[in-house]
């Protein structure tokens, strides 16, 4: 058994984190901290495991000594960078639920989040933990844990995992050209757990909106993820909008065809794309965001336009599974070399 | 006071003019039809009214006879245009909130219709409903009714319509160019009141999905009245999503710029815009669906993505207020030259 | 035109308040006030008011001096009765919709809400705002302005409201013996607007939860309205729900009788109490929120069950409707003597 | 490997049997039926099941020759009775999730269903399967099963479940006199998968409303379950509601007692009759049907309410899970002689 911790369990990542965990056949959740809600019980902070757990809120700082194997961290951006460094020089694998390590450098971080890097140098060292496509940066990882080194992590942020998956097929084949426009849209939890004006329920229910336009920091996250898909750059024109349920991500993504795709090619290479993977599925119609919530699931689909010559796709996760926890535990599942689905075979519900 | 009826006052956007019309100061509602619900009581199929009318559901053909000023047709396509030429032989002015005389010629109709347009010598008497716009055609509609004769208007589909006034003063002002496109979000009311599967409680809530991607039929409307703003052909690539809200639309519309546009230049274009309009707001932030739900009323905003020559416009409106039965009202108000907000003045509500 | 302001216009019932005044034909919303809000836009606050008005919070004591004919008080418990005398020294008639004058006594004041209360000797003048059940508390009220003077009225809570419209009819005829057992459920609007972490989206959506058992401060106000139905006391056991919607209450009232009724005779009951109210109806079936929201309206239903000989009263508000705003604005119609619809036909919406 | 069926899987409580059994370690979901669904793919119709199962449904009658173990009925009542009697008879084990063998008599049945019991003879045989409060029926079963003979389980209803578990430990204690008084809400699921105008979305969206008032056919059922707690009979006023949710039921049961007990008595009364079971937990605080939703468990609480001489005390399940399939299935592995928490370990969602 792998002994963990989750790192900011109070949130809806880290909780989610922790739901997972406590399951997981082969990791034993040691510890879950909060700064907020230190010494309380967590089925006193969620009712839902009431009866079901007496873990409670340790601090922070109670992390160290516990002899981790690795420790989840669903800390706010700029307080995550700064608890790395320590946990990889004791030793503990890294997954990092925040975006400090997913940008490629200092620059870039700098220039869309505002702040100076704390620990430039780890940048090089992080892999990128979308295992199906990067794969071979999980490789990366797991190779330094097989040889006794402490390795980091960057899991995706929730948009670029969906626009990731929904793009990659046609891109990565060479087809798309000129400006990528996505519009996605997330559940509530995605606005984080901290009360709000905007998170009030009579404030988002019955409402849709979008915000951060033009500006959303998964920006530059997606465009590296698509410039990896085929080499080239990809402008990305990203608007999310917040829409009126809990958990679920739908991200919708227009590409300009670099020349033209006949439906059934089109099909041919999202299928071929993802014929292996576990969690990704192609699906005729549309995907659904209530049919992968619970689980660390996408759908998938891409539909041509030839009128426009343009393809559509999409990509439904929930934010909390795919998006977070869920490909976090499989990033550790990779690393750790178990196997692919242990403690994620998490069955989704019909309604 | 004029003389109205209201045929299919069952549906949604039926039952939304009836309560318009039920409280305007300058129509008596003489009748409201329903095919599946003749004989029933207004009341007794919407609880809403209890206590509040009498009004009962007739036949459609009940409406003849009536003496009618107005009518305003709540049918499904195809239906709709089997009833406009008696109507407009009688003298009866008609408000058609199907399809059915959007578009301009029977060709593109039976291209996205599939099927022969019944009348297509009356799609050029026919003039398009969108006041804030295109109002020297219902100038023309106001000129004949003045001088006695009935007028035809088709009323805007509710993606054209907030489609249309995010997009328009870019587009008029010359400085888009490429393909547009369009990502919108629709409360459930837009799927109908016919139960079905996906319409049940249970599968709505909690879900996003997209849907018609590529074939919705607003599409040539939405593309029409673009090229009206500017002279020129601008594909547009729509994909329309469904959220669990009932009321409520908001359009994302991503536009490629022909040449750049500051920050202020862009506010100003869209301030000009709709400076002199009731009911068009350009806001600061962005639009929400909430804010004009239950009213005639929309909500516009314009961001400039500098770093990909792109504008990003939006537009929150009701679907069934100024997406359908508010704008017909609007329309109805301009033909018989009444004040513009007559009957229109509804309240949003805050929360 | 009378001169009015809000105190306390921020909130959900002040703000409700402000758009039932804005658009009332004989009041002029003069002023609005919030403490957290002062010096902000209504519209920067609450977005469907953008491009209608103009309308800025100022501070709660910026209303002296306004030579106010009338004023709302939306403020908390105890907050409240700290601003009422001044105001009627001033001359100024107050409708307060907290709790502080609903209660008969200091002592069952203290008792029920943990504190002294600030002016004891106001709570003689103070008459109870249920225009349909106590009209002439508010006769009372109205000979005091009619007089020249300042008038006090409070305004009843939503659950009192409901709970006390569902039953009366059956306790005044002297009908109900023992416990009466009161089960409401109200939409979040209830909870107030303070961002919590359980009036947070994702915790109160997909949830019902029953809340104060046994403790709910409105259940001595229901018990002396029954209690003033027949001239006994009706011990009343109080558990309320909330369910995941923003605004609507529904009060379920279970009585026990104390001599068998027929089921028609139960109607006229019913009808009789209700036949002349312009805002209660009585309705076939049973009450639904959704019917009432946006309104100052109430929809009631009693239904015998022989076999228990109980019977089982249901009644249907808007919590910011009949149980807070629209009631209040019918009161100030009544007590200065305009027609009693004034500024209330808020029109229901079918869907 | 028990080697099962689920008849009537395309409803909403047979798609959540067939989820849980499909992860069942004990069980082989064998076939799944349908009659409206017949030959299409379990995950086409619940689009939540694509890239996990090639299951589809087949029609009711390809069920015998199967060589089942045990049959789930997930079918509406009579539609059930017509069928037990040809399992029985091949020695298949039956779990029947309708309400033809919930009541101890055909004329019982006869005067809540309006309709003649088709072999009132299997009456007695049946056990009534709620293993928290009568293992010892269920032992019966055991035994019936242990020795090579097929038994019957009338697996109870989704409100019965929830109030009888409220209710139970102070009933069983004899403390309870008069009239119980029961209001239940439940979640749209509760409803059933049949589109309806009552189902629709925009009907059941940001809505409450009673049915079945005095009507409910779970009366009787709850009557029973009561009386078998103390010996006496129990009048139950029983009032259900629908409300904006998916799943999950909350029951209300407020109780006169026959002599006071003091709160610590009243929590000791219930953390007693629940120390053993792992699925019913009573907790501080209130049951929240979030918490419970997509599990077989059951959150309780009782609160004494002494100026009344009133216990209120509430039950949050999952209608599908605890009130529905999830209780099947921990019956079935109580006949069977499985462990209690085989296939059910269902992570509840922290939000």
């Amino acid at each position: 058994m792998l002994r963990v911790g989750v790192m900011g369990a109070a949130g809806y990542a880290g909780v989610e984190l922790a739901r997972i965990l406590m399951a997981h056949p082969d990791m034993d959740l040691v510890a879950i901290t909060s700064d907020s809600d230190e010494g309380r019980m967590l089925r006193d902070v969620y009712p839902a495991f009431a009866g079901l757990t007496d873990l409670a809120f340790t601090s922070h700082d109670s992390l160290s000594g516990l002899d981790l194997d690795a420790v989840f961290l669903a800390l706010p951006h700029t307080a995550s960078m700064a608890r790395v460094p320590a946990f990889l020089d004791a030793g503990v694998t890294v997954f990092d639920l925040s975006a400090d390590f997913r940008l490629p450098s200092a620059d870039v971080y700098r220039e869309w989040y505002g702040v100076e890097h704390a620990c430039p140098d780890l940048l090089e060292r992080a892999v990128y933990g979308l295992p199906e496509l990067f794969s071979r940066d999980l490789a990366r990882a797991r190779d330094r844990v097989s040889s006794g080194r402490a390795a980091l992590v960057a899991c995706p942020g929730c948009y670029p995992t969906a626009t990731t998956l929904a793009a990659w097929p046609l891109v990565h084949a060479g087809l798309v050209s000129g400006t990528v426009v996505v519009d996605a849209i997330s559940g509530v939890t995605g606005a984080g757990k901290r009360p709000s004006a905007r998170t009030h329920f009579c404030s988002a229910d019955e409402d849709v909106e979008a915000y951060g336009v033009g500006t959303h920091r998964h920006t530059p996250e997606i465009e590296r993820n698509l410039s990896r898909a085929d080499g080239h750059d990809h402008p990305v024109v990203f608007t999310p909008h917040l829409a009126p349920l809990s958990r679920g991500l739908l991200s919708t993504v227009t590409m300009s065809l670099a020349s033209a795709i006949a439906a059934d090619e089109l099909a041919g290479l999202y299928r071929d794309a993802y014929a292996d993977s576990a969690f990704v599925t192609v699906v005729e119609g549309q995907p659904r965001t209530a049919s992968v919530v619970g689980t660390n699931r996408a759908q998938v689909a891409a539909v041509s336009v030839p009128r426009t010559s343009c393809v559509v796709a999409t990509c439904a996760i929930d934010n909390l599974g795919k998006g977070a926890a869920g490909q976090a535990v499989q990033c550790a599942n990779a690393v750790f070399g178990l196997g692919e689905r242990r403690g994620l075979d998490l069955a989704p519900r019909a309604v």
